[in-house]
C-alpha cells in the first residue's frame, strides 16, 4: 500500500496522510465502526489558523507519523467547513474545491468523514456541530475550552450515552500535552495540586508591563499589534480564558461536574506599573495564577487570579507566551510542564495528537478511557475560605489619618499587616490622590472581602480596591 | 461489580484492584485476547524498592483509578517474584504467601498472569522475562533502560513479531511521562533535539560540589549515604544510566535501532571543584547533559557528556534528583518536562499507567501503536563531527613555555582559544604540578580529540585532559 503525503490535485482523489498498512478491522455493536482497507476521513471544522496549521502539519509530517503508527491507520482530510469559500480558496491552494462547504451539516453528516474537529470555536454552532457529531457516533477533537467548560456537561453526558469520545488536548495549553498527562500518564496519582501560567496573552502583557514598564493598555496595544492578543481581548485579560482551562483540568483531576458559576476569576485589566514595581523590590514576580488545589472531603480550591509569586519559583521564568503547569501527584511527586501555550503549529500538534488517538480508537474499540463525569462527590471550595497573603492597592484621598481608618477596619476583621506603603509621586508629590499600598498577612479571603466593603464606604477611599494574591509555591 | 481496592486475608482470593465494570471482550487470531468478566492478572517481576511502590500505589489509589478508566479493566496481582521467599514475607506482609514464588517461569507461565511487570533489573535474567512474556504473547510493562538499551534491538524485534507491546515509562524520567510524550503527544512532530539531565545521581552529586564545595569522592559518598546513590554507582556516574535512558528516546523520535556502541559517554568521575568554581565564574552550571539533536540526511547527534550550560538557561535551574528533558518539536516548539526521575513513588506511578494502558490494549485489540523500529534510514552521527566550545583542564608541570606549546599544538589543529586560566593556589603557591584551563571556541570534537592526542604527548602534560562542552542551549 502507498505510505506518506500525496498531494493530490484531481478532484477525484481526497488528500491522503497515510498512516501505513491495512487492518483487519473490527465491529462492535455498541459503536459505530470502521471496516478494513478504508481510511478514515476527518471533518476539519473551520479552516483559520489552527485548522490550515492541522493541514500543513499533516502535510508535512505525514510519512512521519505513517511510520511510527504503524498497523492499520489512515486518514484523509474529507470535509472542510469554511466560513466563505472564495476566501477559503483564495488563502490555501491546495485544499480542493470539491471539499470545501459552508454547511455544517454537510460536514458531519458526510458518511466520508469518521472523526470531526471542532475549530471554529464559540459555543452555540460549535455546540450544534459536536453534538451533532457524537450523536452520530464520530469522535471528536476539539480546541474548544470555552465550550467544554461552559457545556461541557451536556456534551460529556452525550459522550458517555454515545459511548463516543471528545478529545481535547489542544483546548489547553497549546502543545502541551498536560491532558493526556493528567488523564493517562497520572492515572495512578491523587492530584494535589496544580499551579498554572495557562494563558499566554495575560502572560506577556504582564510581561512587558514589567521589562519595559508599560502601562496596561499600552502593552494590550503591542500585543494586539504583535497577533499576540486578540481585537476583542476580554477572556484573555479578565482571566476567563485561564479559567475555562482549569476547569477541564480539574475535571480530569477531580472527576466531577465544574460550573464557572462556581469559580473565582479576576483579571489583569486593573493591574499598573506601581503593583509590578512593589512586587519587584520584594523579590516577586506577578503572574496570572491559576490554582487548582484539593482540600479534604471532596472539596476542591479553583481559582485564577493576578498573584505575585516568588521570583526563585520557576513559574516566575515562564516569559512571553509560553505557558506552564505545575503539577503535584501525591505518587509522581512534583512536576512541571512548560512549553507553547498557544499558536498554529503548537495547537495542531495537540490537535493531530488527538487524531490519531481517536483513528486508534475507531480501528479498536469504543471506551478507550473513562467517560467524565467520573465522581458524583466534590465541591468547589468557596473561595472565600481560601487563604493566603494579600497585597491590596488603595486610591485614597491624601490627608491624614487614611492609615489609621484603614488599619482600624482590618484589626477589626482580625487581619494582620505586615507592611504598608505610599509613594510619593516625583513628578506630583504633592497629588490630591495617591496609592496607599497594604500588604497583609495570611487569612482566608472571605474575610479580606468583608473588611474591603467596610473600607470601601470610608469617605477617603475613591475606587475599588485592587488585590492582588501573595503565593507561597513552596 | 465491586470497585475499590479490597485487601484480602484470605488466601484463596488475590487482592484486587478493580476498575470497574465488565466488557464485552474481543476475540481475535492474531492476539491473545482476554474474555469478558475477567479481571487481568498482574505478574510482578521484583518486590524490591519499585515493586512495593506498585503495590502500594494499587492500594492506596485503587478506587480512583478504577473511576476514572471507567468501562471494563480490572486488575489484580496475580504473583510476584521474589528472590528469597521468607525476607519478602518479613518486607511486606501484605502480599499473601501463595502468590509468592522464586521461580520466573513459573510467573511468566501462569495462566493467571496476563501482564508481566519487569522489575528486577540487569540483562540477564531480565531478558529472559521479558522474551517468555512476549512469546506468550502478554504484554510487558518494565522500567529496565539497560535492557531495552542493550538488548531492545532483540527484545522490540520479538515484540512486533508477536504483536505484542512492550511499556517503559519506567525506564526513563521516573515519574516524568516524557515516554508517552514522545510516543503519543508529540506523533506529529519531527523532533528537532532533546536536551536532557535524565540521572538524578550524578546531578545531586554536582549539584553538592556547586552548592557545599565538596570534592567528587565527598558528594558520591555523601550521596550513597542518603540512597541517592547505589552501593555500586558505576552506571550513574560513568553516565551510562543516562546514556540508556537517551537511547530509548532517540529510538522513539527517529525510529532507527542504536547501538550503544555507537554513542559517545563520559561521565563526571574527572570533575572537580576547580572545574565547578570557574564555570560558576563563567556565568555557567555544570551539568551531566544528554544531546539529541538531528542533523541532515538521517544522521543524529547522541552524546552524554559533563557540560557548561548558562545559569539562565531553565535547565540550570534543575536540582538534587529531578530531572528535566528539554524537547524542541517542529510543531509543538520549545517545551520543557520537569520532575523527579527516580525514587520508589514517581517509578510506580509511571508502571501504574503502563499497566492502565497494558490492560486497554488486552481488552481492545492489539498494535495500539506502531512498534519499533519504524525506520530503516538513521544513523548516529559520529561524535567527532558534532561542535561545541570547549573547556578543557590539563594537568602540568609548572615550568615556563607549557601555554606556549599547549596553544601551538591547537593552531596546528586551527582550534581557537577563547582564554586560558592557571589558577595558583593559595595554600601551596609553588606547587610543581598545576591545574591548567584552556577554554576553546567552537570546533569539531574529533578535532580537539586529535589536538588532544598531541598535547598528552607533551612532557609537560602528567595525566589524560578532562574535558567539559560548553552547550549553547538557546
Amino acid at each position: 500500500m502507498a505510505t506518506g503525503w500525496k498531494p493530490n490535485a484531481s478532484s477525484t482523489s481526497r488528500p491522503e496522510f497515510r498512516f501505513s498498512g491495512l487492518d483487519s478491522g473490527r465491529n462492535a455493536a455498541t459503536v459505530r465502526r470502521v471496516t478494513s482497507c478504508s481510511s478514515l476521513g476527518i471533518g476539519l471544522a473551520g479552516f483559520g489558523t489552527v485548522g490550515s496549521g492541522v493541514w500543513n502539519t499533516l502535510e508535512r509530517n505525514g510519512s512521519l507519523i505513517s511510520d511510527r503508527t504503524g498497523g492499520g491507520v489512515t486518514l484523509h482530510i474529507a470535509k472542510i467547513l469554511v466560513r466563505d469559500l472564495a476566501k477559503a480558496r483564495a488563502t490555501n491552494g491546495d485544499a480542493p474545491a470539491d471539499i470545501l462547504t459552508t454547511n455544517w451539516r454537510a460536514l458531519v453528516e458526510d458518511p466520508a468523514v469518521d472523526i470531526v474537529v471542532e475549530l471554529i470555536g464559540g459555543t452555540t454552532d460549535a455546540y450544534e456541530i459536536v453534538a451533532a457529531a457524537l450523536r452520530a457516533k464520530k469522535p471528536v477533537v476539539t480546541g474548544n475550552k470555552a465550550l467544554l467548560a461552559e457545556r461541557g456537561v451536556e456534551l460529556f453526558a452525550l459522550s458517555r450515552e454515545m459511548d463516543t469520545p471528545i478529545h481535547f488536548e489542544a483546548a489547553v495549553a497549546g502543545g502541551i500535552p498536560i491532558i493526556r498527562t493528567v488523564q493517562d500518564s497520572f492515572v495512578g496519582n491523587r492530584i494535589h495540586s496544580f499551579s498554572g501560567i495557562i494563558n499566554g496573552t495575560s502572560n506577556y502583557i504582564l510581561g512587558r508591563m514589567t521589562d519595559a514598564g508599560l502601562t496596561f493598555e499600552d502593552a494590550l496595544g503591542e500585543a494586539q499589534k504583535l497577533g499576540y492578543a486578540e481585537a476583542d481581548p476580554a477572556l484573555d485579560v479578565n482571566g476567563w480564558d485561564a479559567a475555562h482551562k482549569a476547569i477541564l483540568l480539574a475535571t480530569l483531576a477531580y472527576g466531577f461536574p465544574i460550573s464557572p458559576a462556581d469559580i473565582h476569576v479576576s483579571g489583569i485589566e486593573q493591574v499598573r506599573p506601581t503593583d509590578i514595581n512593589f512586587a519587584k523590590n520584594l523579590g516577586y514576580a506577578v503572574k496570572l495564577l491559576a490554582v487548582i488545589r484539593e482540600h479534604g472531603d471532596g472539596a476542591v480550591e479553583l481559582r485564577i487570579q493576578p498573584s505575585f509569586i516568588a521570583k526563585t519559583n520557576i513559574l516566575a521564568s515562564v516569559h512571553g507566551v509560553f505557558n506552564a503547569v505545575a503539577v503535584h501527584g501525591d505518587a509522581a511527586g512534583e512536576s512541571l510542564f512548560y512549553g507553547r501555550g498557544a499558536g498554529q503549529d503548537p495547537t495542531a500538534s495537540s490537535v493531530v495528537a488527538d487524531l490519531v488517538e481517536a483513528a486508534r480508537g475507531l480501528r479498536q474499540a469504543s471506551g478507550h478511557r473513562g467517560f467524565l463525569p467520573y465522581r458524583e462527590i466534590g465541591n468547589i471550595l468557596p473561595v472565600g475560605e481560601t487563604s493566603t497573603a494579600y497585597y491590596v492597592r488603595f486610591d485614597v484621598t491624601d490627608r491624614p489619618g487614611v492609615v489609621a481608618e484603614i488599619a482600624r477596619v482590618l484589626a477589626d476583621h482580625r487581619i494582620g499587616i505586615s507592611g504598608t506603603h505610599s509613594p510619593v509621586n516625583p513628578s506630583n508629590p504633592d497629588a490630591e490622590f495617591v496609592d496607599m499600598v497594604f500588604l497583609l498577612h495570611t487569612c482566608p479571603f472571605g474575610k479580606l472581602r468583608q473588611a474591603l466593603t467596610e473600607i470601601e464606604a470610608l469617605d477617603c477611599i475613591n475606587s475599588a480596591p485592587v488585590v492582588f494574591r501573595i503565593e507561597n509555591l513552596g
